[in-house]
């Protein structure tokens, strides 16, 4: 597949990316500024090892992505989201962020009036197919590329041909998908992550979850 | 420990009841009528084999608990909480019900204005020593004594020498116990059985989860 990293110049462009250019897609990062994104490609690129990734400005690597990537963090996305809007329309974008408040030890759930993040979007972009996953896992564990990652994702959204093709991403990206249900399902998903985060401050750890009782998923 | 299982008489109690006994703890059966807690305190006996096991009205099984579970359905227990109000006074008290709208192959949380059915009876019962656990486990899976339940549950909790014999009395039912922080967390794990309902719907599954990343919890 062809897939646009937008606001891919973070940790989880990079990781998410040579994970995916190294399972063979077409990987795009895409940012404000076209030097930026071409330095994250080779970024991307050499931690891959090899692979087809390119980078441009957000508005050129959309148009022939199968997949946009919102690699933008929570706080920036609904910008992001309504500034692309009119390019986004049809296509197929997956939203990862949590809306999180934390310190002091503690994490709560933020989420705007939509419900979640990942709603938010979709109303800002109506034509868009917006799918949510991907939620569970910090984005610095995908750059640790020979580190297996131990986590489920679980996968919601209102079209489920628009979910198939991410939840191939997410294979490829090395955790398994689960359907969820629907997009309104995300905001659910979105704050549990606020208790994965409370429990890495009790434990001194970085979990995430598998979900038991379908082996075959 | 000695633990008392309010509105004991249905699923929940028999399983999660027998568990409890046969791994050596006194079980007190509550219900409204003394005489259906005692007819469901023989059923208790009879599928844990052998136990001390109990029954009698639900405000003469608190007194003499260390551990109050409530374990009646989650539209009755606010009304239940604050009948018994008084009698929970520095008492644990175990909240496990979830709130959810399910309908139509759609789970929705249906939580209280305090947040959580958990932070509800803790509102409703200032004096109790409200935690928040097993929500993850279907009710019906505990009276399975010869089948593992292949979840852990998440507990949270404000006062963590409450938290303790709680998450003990979970391991004792089968189930890994994970502190999950702040009783406010309860919102967000009560919410995601939603989503595992969800999961339950699409792959006519009875699902679960199990944290990852801290393997000796």
């Amino acid at each position: 597949m062809k897939v646009a990293i937008i606001g891919g110049t973070g940790p989880a462009g990079l990781g998410l990316g040579a994970r995916l250019a190294g399972a063979g897609h077409e990987v795009a990062i895409g940012s404000r500024s076209a030097e930026r994104a071409l330095e994250a490609a080779a970024n991307v690129l050499a931690l891959a090892g090899q692979g087809r990734v390119t980078g441009g400005t957000n508005d050129s690597v959309i148009p022939p992505a199968d997949v946009v990537v919102l690699s933008v963090r929570a706080d920036a996305q609904p910008e992001t989201v309504r500034a692309l809007a009119g390019l986004l329309d049809r296509k197929i974008v997956l939203s990862m962020a949590n809306p999180l408040a934390v310190g002091d030890g503690r994490a709560r759930y933020d989420g705007p009036a939509e419900g979640s993040l990942a709603e938010q979007a979709q109303q800002d972009a109506r034509g868009a197919r917006v799918v949510s996953a991907l939620h569970e896992i910090r984005v610095s564990r995908f750059a640790k590329l020979d580190r297996p990652i131990d986590s489920d994702t679980i996968v919601t959204g209102d079209d489920d041909d628009a979910k198939g093709p991410v939840m191939a991403l997410c294979r490829d990206a090395g955790v398994r998908p689960i359907d969820g249900g629907p997009l309104s399902n995300s905001r659910y998903v979105e704050a549990f992550v606020a208790v994965l985060v409370s429990i890495n401050f009790r434990y001194k750890a970085g979990v995430s979850y598998r979900i038991t009782g379908i082996p075959n998923a």
